[in-house]
């Protein structure tokens, strides 16, 4: 093991890929209610109860300002063969360009709340804003799960996405992508 | 896919797994200067400048009473080959027993800052205390990393934890424990 101590900034900051990708969608009013999304491989669960999830999003992202502004939002999770999608989604920006007319994506939308959602995921949420932390160079936004959709063929009886049943999309940095292998071990607490 | 509405609790909270395992390393002031370790799966990088990381631990865990102080601590990430470690170390509490000394751990302590670590991590960092935010049932505890810890060949030349060059240690939830397919795919923006 090698030692390096840490300055401003860290600049191969991957060691804790991979992970999975959280596509974020949000209405955005200005532009005719267009759908906008981009992937955030900066997310993680924090609580059960209440449901809570949370996403990474720097101020440089259009889709910053869209969630800031405290509207509902979705995050949708995909399989390894939408690879490309995901990585395109994370490519262009909604400030220039409608990304769902441009990748033409089939579109649905929230139950709960006026959230895009793309098909073809296997799983998503929609999220009312519960808060924002500010992080360094990102704000962490965390949202309440007020419902979730999913493709119960990807999901075992416990309600897990075992990758037998569905391999999902992992991020490893510097655009590298895979799926995670078939293997798995069940490990009972002693 | 089905939707289903969302109440108090989420029961079956794993769509967005796998994810890795940071396994949290604080040192006990209270009991002979003991290390105490939990592996943490709702864990997030956070910001590049300043580098920072957040996870996740409920106030029912011990480590959450010695994070709360404000004591910096360590994340480790361990190999596929390290499931049932890090399995037992979220099978016992430090509050009962010394987790280190039960499971014959070889220890390693930061460079910067007091902290313990256990040999056969892959990469750690050491972290300062950054800012702890309240999310529902648990706390999210951000650290700024000062030092980074790594075995240079789970690393390919960008920095990245590629597959071929080490099995990371993913959890699914329900005690299921799997490693990544050594399949990836590079996808250069548009």
């Amino acid at each position: 093991m090698k030692v390096a101590r840490v300055g401003e900034k860290l600049r191969r900051y991957y060691h804790y890929y991979p992970g999975t990708v959280a596509v974020i969608g949000v209405l955005d009013p200005e532009k005719e209610s267009r759908a906008n999304f981009m992937p955030a491989v900066w997310n993680a669960g924090l609580s059960f109860e209440p449901p809570l999830f949370g996403v990474a999003v720097s101020p440089k992202r259009y889709t910053y300002h869209l969630l800031a502004e405290g509207r509902p939002f979705s995050v949708s999770f995909f399989g390894f063969e939408k690879a490309e999608l995901v990585a395109a989604l994370g490519g262009m920006s909604g400030r220039e360009v409608d990304k769902a007319k441009v990748l033409g994506l089939e579109l649905l939308w929230g139950e709960v709340f006026e959230v895009p959602l793309i098909k073809g995921a296997y799983a998503a949420y929609e999220l009312e804003p519960f808060g924002r932390f500010p992080t360094g160079d990102h704000d962490f936004f965390v949202g309440r799960v007020r419902a979730v959709w999913k493709d119960e063929a990807a999901f075992d009886e416990d309600g897990v996405p075992t990758p037998d049943r569905v391999r999902a999309l992992l991020y490893y940095g510097r655009y590298l992508y895979g799926p995670p292998a078939p293997e798995v071990r069940r490990i009972k607490k002693p």
